[in-house]
């Protein structure tokens, strides 16, 4: 994987249950647009691998991280074409299912952080880095299923990624242990997230009906 | 920013008019797709940003442009959050706004040509590298937005950045000065434009209703 | 071109003739949808040549290969142009036109490959960057043109370029003559579309029709 953390082990087992549970996603997202089971591989695909693959090409990172690890491109297809088989089962694991994506959205948002933090970009810049990780596979998934990304309407998604985002940095400017760092920073955005579904939370929305241009 | 022509101050200041005007545009279609305050930020950094991002990575020029300035990215942020505020009143602005969109796409253009032409790539990849930054912004907002992209459609805008590419080309194979060379594409190409707005000039169109495929 | 197989000659004249042919299925695809004459150009410029374009950037391979070729940017302009002109003859070359698609479909595929066998990546990355170049082109044009990307619909068209990477591979595995290998791998792929498209041949499809998310 990426040159990482000291806390390399615990996020690595969580980022292979973040792309696990996103590849699934996608895998749902192609049943509902009726793809056939190729289709579905390839939406399981860019839903899990698809916003790292956006981070690495945005800060020039070659050779984009999945190309120099099969394993997570058959571990992503595999939990692809797995959910085609276990999909009628899956309304009674939607809570499971939740729980797990918020884990990946939290996990690849503090990996696309470490990651632009060891290229030496600026805040602005290594903030970006978390949130593209964390957000750009499922806005690619949307796109390709021709919806509207729901990333930008759904309970607080991508403002829990900045959340954790920020929280990561501004614990590291205050010198604190990286590994106490990525523990609280993960489980403070895990929290966010699943109160953010549970209540319901969401920004302001800004309706512009008018017919302008 | 960029290496660039020795009138950079002049277009300088025309890039941070044109990177403003079109977050703004961003802005206001994420706002007539319902989008809460994020989706308005990333439409709107998207659109001023995406153009410039796709131009630097079909030119391979690493690091991207606006991972170096996060002063850019600040900006385009700041604009997009404003527009929510000001947006009711921006009817009262609309001639305002399609000139400084206008000069959006032409700055745009003008400095795509130019980053390609200090790469030595051939003339016909300068003149899409300018057309690729001075359109795909537009591009990306209207596929983010889950519309067909109203740049083909729209009067002459491809074709007005199409046409200030290869004036600029053209003059500068004739030896014209850099600075009166900018001078004069600038101006030219933004005549163009408001002209072809104001009175609706559009190309042919080409339409093929069989369903044939 | 790219550096290539011994059988370079062959393999050219396909590629142009592939290029071709998906420049004129974008055109009629941007035809469908009442685009000008400049929305014609830039999708079928995009069907065409933007497979490479992504194979080469998730491969990190710069500069881009039409960047290099501006010969092959004007063939596929003027295959875009040409295509407005005798569209209303074309219901009459439809056969011919599959045919032609489906060698573009499978020189994609072998060209992808080769690629990356150049740059020492492992074995499903290869393939994946044949199915880029194969397939790609023609998901850019749906979701430009703002349809869902009936590529993951169609007989069997993903499939094939699968099945076409499968066997190349597995064949110069078995220390098979890269000529003779293009040759088989070329053939054997085109008569399976072909096939899949006579007989409507097609992937389980998987639906799941319950609004889970």
């Amino acid at each position: 994987m990426y040159p990482f953390l000291p806390s390399e082990s615990l996020l690595f087992v969580i980022y292979l249950i973040a792309i696990t549970a996103e590849a699934m996603s996608g895998a749902l997202a192609a049943g509902r647009r009726n793809m056939d089971i190729f289709g579905v591989v390839v939406i399981a695909f860019v839903t899990a691998l698809g916003g790292g693959t956006i981070r690495d090409l945005t800060l020039g990172r070659f050779p984009i991280g999945w190309t120099q690890h099969p394993e997570y491109v058959y571990l992503v297809i595999s939990a692809g074409l797995l959910t085609t088989v276990i999909a009628p089962f899956l309304h009674n694991l939607k809570r499971l299912f939740l729980v797990l994506d918020a884990m990946g959205l939290v996990a690849f948002s503090l990996i696309g952080c470490s990651v632009a933090l060891t290229m030496d970009y600026p805040t602005i810049v290594v903030i970006m880095s978390g949130m593209i990780t964390g957000i750009c596979g499922g806005i690619l998934r949307d796109v390709l299923c021709n919806q509207a990304p729901v990333v930008f309407r759904r309970e607080l998604y991508a403002s829990v990624s900045l959340a954790v985002c920020a929280l990561f940095l501004s614990l590291r400017a205050l010198g604190i242990d990286a590994d106490l760092n990525t523990a609280v920073s993960f489980t403070a955005g895990l929290m966010l997230r699943l109160l953010a579904i549970w209540r319901e939370w969401k920004l302001p929305t800004f309706s512009y009906g008018q017919h302008w241009e």
